[in-house]
């Protein structure tokens, strides 16, 4: 599909096909195009959660301020931001040195460079930590959501959640941000589809200050 | 340009021809495009900064570890995250209010119900709004990088930056949040483009907690 089309054609659907499954090739297709996001050092601090069983889905919904799309998508996403995907000891931080080693983009005598760099730039702060994680996820969600559309998939994404409820929930680890579920399936054609909402434009978005 | 080939061809350039310009209208046409963006609320958190004077490019550079690319694309990006995009004072949050008493999906009495919700959800901490405005900032800078593509330009995100120098430099305001810079422009065919990175496959994305 064309780009032009695919940034179009992308709205929040309100109503799932529920006779409809999004394979679980498909699915993953969606995500291996998503994964070509950037990151901050190429860290990928994004994992997802994904639920297909009716009754993990509705148990996602009641903390979902009961919104009926939860359960009634095929696939929903619990995506997650990983604070501390920067840190020495998160494996892929290690993983992803010893790639740029292969690579030949760093050498073994670097490590301490780009662990100084790391604390550095997301590790001075609880806020610079979490802004780390929810920027780069954020990006990720945004390809997720796209690809899906090239794929012919609807989404619809959500923050709208007891953040800390669904941690507790799913046993989600603390060092996990939770910046949105993502609905994923096909939109029922029976209903009809709501008018594009309003958005900036170009010259609301950029701004100068003096 | 296929969406698959806008999201396998978007590469972090590291070297922009600095003799090709970009646009004033085509960096709109990006920026309209990338407008389309989904946000909590349709709050559309996300400002941009545009740098073409060279000086000014200048002064982000020493910023932004000195790294070349600052200067040398035409255009280099600051954005900008708004961590009050949800509070009632912000001009956006009711101009969105009543877009949507235009459009007929809220009435004026639903005013303080919209209020409630979005103190609720972004408003409970210093770190849930930060998080509100990084994460919808990076779906709003990922569709900007995607969208720079499909019209043929190349991007560099980068946040590797000295935060509150920035800030301070640029006079930007204490309710917004730098999440990352992005260089505009075209690459410079004279220079090897550096393979792809790894990344996480979808196995490797997908999780579950016991």
């Amino acid at each position: 599909m064309e780009f032009s089309q695919v940034i179009t054609s992308r709205r929040a659907v309100n109503f799932f096909d529920t006779t409809k499954d999004v394979p679980d090739s498909l699915l993953k297709q969606a995500i291996d195009m998503a994964a070509k996001t950037p990151s901050s050092f190429n860290l990928q601090p994004w994992s997802l959660m994904a639920l297909r069983n009716k009754e993990d889905k509705l148990r996602l919904q009641k903390l979902a301020m009961g919104q009926p799309k939860v359960s009634e998508a095929p696939v929903t996403l619990i995506v997650l931001a990983d604070r501390s995907g920067w840190t020495d000891d998160n494996p892929f931080v290690e993983r992803n040195f010893q790639e740029m080693i292969k690579a030949g983009t760093a050498k073994e005598e670097s490590r301490d460079w780009f662990g100084k760099a790391r604390k550095k730039l997301y590790g001075q702060s609880k806020e610079s930590e979490l802004a780390f994680a929810c920027k780069n996820t954020g990006f990720f969600a945004m390809a997720l959501m796209l690809a899906a559309k090239s794929l012919g998939l609807d989404t619809h994404p959500m923050d709208g959640f007891d953040h800390e409820g669904v941690r507790e929930e799913f046993h989600i680890p603390d060092q996990y941000w939770i910046p949105v579920l993502i609905a994923v399936g096909y939109f029922d054609e029976s209903k009809e589809r709501a008018p594009a909402k309003w958005r900036k434009t170009a010259d609301e978005i950029l701004v100068t200050f003096e």
